[in-house]
């Protein structure tokens, strides 16, 4: 059942949030095992939010438009009462939290109930969720294969069907690329527009905070529900709230297909996806993003600096409790020169200023959200273009030359990913971009897509 | 004669922009090789500017706002058929350039006449403009002393009564230190205000291109003047026009003294100047810039990196062709760890958001420009509160903190420095500090100041 359905159902009073959240925690006891999504499940605290919804019903009051709506988020927002985490060993020393999250506070106001925390990669520094302290997240699709990450917990979790609705955090494509390769809506919205405030950065220029769901019109609702202005956020670029309504018709907004970077170094179901998604819409014009791996080369560097600044401390006096996995990326950061990060600067901001441009004459672009689906657990290289290459790393490719210069993008997954061929019918997404502050953009051609069939979260047949 | 009355008696057909240009140009011949401040003087170019004013006056148009009025820059902003030198003997392998800066551009486009370029630091990386290659720029207040930097030539042409207006360049107190050494007006806009297209950066995240001039009225019609959308200056926040007439009235402005950093550090004239200007405005509150010393240091860093990325290829290739002035700071500048520039970052912004908020309470601050009147030319070190320290890099103590988070300053030189018991009576200058794009609130301050005979260009004796 859909969010927004459930939420009707309890503020009418036909359905009680109580039963809905014993319904989750039994569910996720039975199940989470084997997808390793939740690192804590917040059982006290459910029931108590649960209960308030219930007691605002039964007065009449509305709770709000996400009453009684289970909700969980990547173990990088606060939890008043927890230790967040950030994927890492290193934090279970910090003190707990004294307040939640700026987002997980307006979801809060607006009766959702929270069960608890998820799985990523340590530090928000990778895209498969393969973490050494707290173990693999399991696609729901497929258990020997990984979710992605690093928001793989929050994927997996709504993927699975645990929860509805989670939040997760994109630095260089970790709420994009666990979306694709889970089969669910992941929205990247413009930098500065989320508050980010309670959360754990990571490369503080690049990060994102935002939401994921199984049905497109649960990402709105998530979406209109974590917009607010946050005197305390710093980074937050505050434009007004500019909720959506899903109203398919995407009119004459003009719709373009990427080239170049984005039609090359990638399995032929990623373009496969593309191509089915620019069919259905009528798209037949391509555009090129121009500078596109240059600015990714430059989005590495920054934030292997931007990161090792944050974790100095702790990489000078432990680098032996980090994960083996960002441990040395982390390092190699701290050893760079400062005109290595300051070219990068520049290479950003000359790309950010170049592609900014062509929203003059394009409003959305298409492009594949990942170069495959899901890989194993535990693979190292995966052969693309007959070349054996780290197949980590390269689940980036398209996505983080987008978000380096924080354009808002929806992750849309493809409805029928067997019907492409995808390898064992494994779900595959694509990113639906746009200029910054146009989520509403977004949202129109994803609805235009859901209506027409080709965006859907696939079911998990596991 | 003023460059807004010159440019009266020129438009009205009194006064012949020819005649003008001769007079200039036989006076520069005459007195520049006592100050050394032109390093190119375009003559053939100011005689065709002059009489294409003069040609426009007799066919019954108007040339502009500063018809006939000499002009001259600091040698880092483009002009036509001249190699751009910033002050380095590097350069002079470069092309000429083959168009205007833009801010030269506006200015010819206003009817102004170009004199030529004047000296400075080696690529702006000074306070004193002893450069080594163009030889010392001489105060025309003492011919023993600078007369600061890095835009020295700019400042001691005006001083000089060589030229009305010149424009320079500040990136930690480039226009302000040479304005205060000279006792001239000088105004260094909101960072992103006015275009640096065809202006040789120096650390691009901080240079601001601005003018000098002897009169107050002039610093407003050249201000007026340079302001303009350019559309080729990535850098420019445009915000549309601002032009400022000169009206003293102080009106409700909040003025307050900044202390603390700003109190200390200094000879006495330095805050004795800061003293004669607060009681001339009854300005008896004062303000707290925080972090100011911590923001200073962050710029250092800053600088260095930028600047050593913009140079790197000559660092590594022809480092003795640098002035030893300038070259060991940027060879430092490529040896910095990107965790330092990081961290210099966060301090600079953080520092910036804490000092923003002082302008919910006040509009204008007043603070010292320099901490000491100008040294004598080859002078080392100096004695402060009982310690001798560098003479040169503790210029910028002032000013650093200010341009290093974008604030528009004018520095305001005070009427009779011999009476505030200046060393020699040289002159000495303060700076007026704003909001963000507020320079409005400086004019109409350095106007009431002008008017109460506080501030004022002192006399050149020599």
């Amino acid at each position: 059942m859909s969010a927004s359905s459930l939420a009707a159902e309890i503020r009418a009073g036909r359905r009680r949030a109580a039963d809905v959240v014993e319904e989750r925690l039994a569910d996720i006891a039975a199940r989470d095992p084997r997808f390793n999504a939740f690192t804590e499940v917040t059982a006290a605290r459910a029931r108590a939010e649960a209960a308030a919804v219930d007691a605002k019903v039964a007065a009449g009051q509305d709770p709000g438009p996400m009453a009684g709506v289970p909700v969980a988020v990547k173990n990088l927002f606060d939890l008043e009462g927890i230790t967040t985490l950030a994927g890492a060993k290193i934090e279970r020393d910090a003190p707990a939290a004294t307040r939640d999250a700026f987002l997980v506070r307006r979801m809060q106001a607006a009766g959702a109930v929270m069960l608890g925390a998820l799985n990523m990669d340590e530090y928000a520094y990778g895209f498969t969720t393969e973490n050494a302290h707290f173990g693999p997240c399991h696609n729901p699709h497929d258990l020997t294969r990984i979710a992605g990450g690093s928001s793989g917990g929050s994927a997996a979790a709504v993927a699975g069907g645990l929860v509805p609705i989670t939040l997760g955090s994109d630095t260089n494509g970790s709420i994009r690329v666990p979306s694709s390769l889970c089969g669910i809506w992941g929205l990247k919205p413009t930098y500065g527009r989320l508050s980010r405030s309670g959360g754990f950065l990571f490369a503080a220029s690049f990060d994102h905070l935002g939401p994921f769901a199984r049905e497109l019109a649960d990402l709105a609702l998530a979406y209109n529900t974590l917009q607010g202005e946050d005197p305390e956020d710093p980074a937050q670029h505050w434009v007004g709230e500019a909720p959506v309504q899903l109203a398919p018709g995407i009119g004459d907004l003009r719709i373009a297909v990427a080239g170049d970077h984005f039609a090359q170094g990638g399995h032929a179901e990623a373009f496969a996806a593309v191509e089915a998604v620019a069919k259905a819409l009528g798209a037949t014009r391509g555009v090129t993003i121009p500078d596109a791996a240059l600015g990714r080369a430059a989005a590495f560097l920054i934030t292997m600096a931007e990161g090792a600044n944050l974790h100095l401390p702790n990489l000078r006096t432990r680098p032996q409790d980090f994960d083996f996995a960002t441990r040395d990326r982390f390092l190699a950061g701290a050893l760079l020169p400062a005109h290595w990060l300051q070219q990068a600067q520049r290479v950003r901001a000359a790309y950010r200023a170049r592609a900014l441009r062509l929203f003059d004459e394009v409003d959305v672009i298409i492009a594949p959200a990942t170069p495959y689906v899901a890989p194993k657990i535990g693979q190292e290289m995966i052969e693309v273009d007959g070349v054996m290459i780290p197949v980590r790393p390269n689940l980036g490719v398209y996505t983080q030359p987008i978000s380096c210069i924080g354009l808002p993008v929806i992750a849309a997954p493809i409805a029928d990913p067997a019907a492409l061929g995808t390898p064992g019918g494994m779900p595959i997404g694509v990113q639906l971009i746009a200029a910054p502050w146009a989520e509403e953009k977004l949202f129109r051609v994803a609805a235009a897509l859901e209506k027409l069939g080709v965006c859907k979260a696939p079911d998990v047949k596991a």
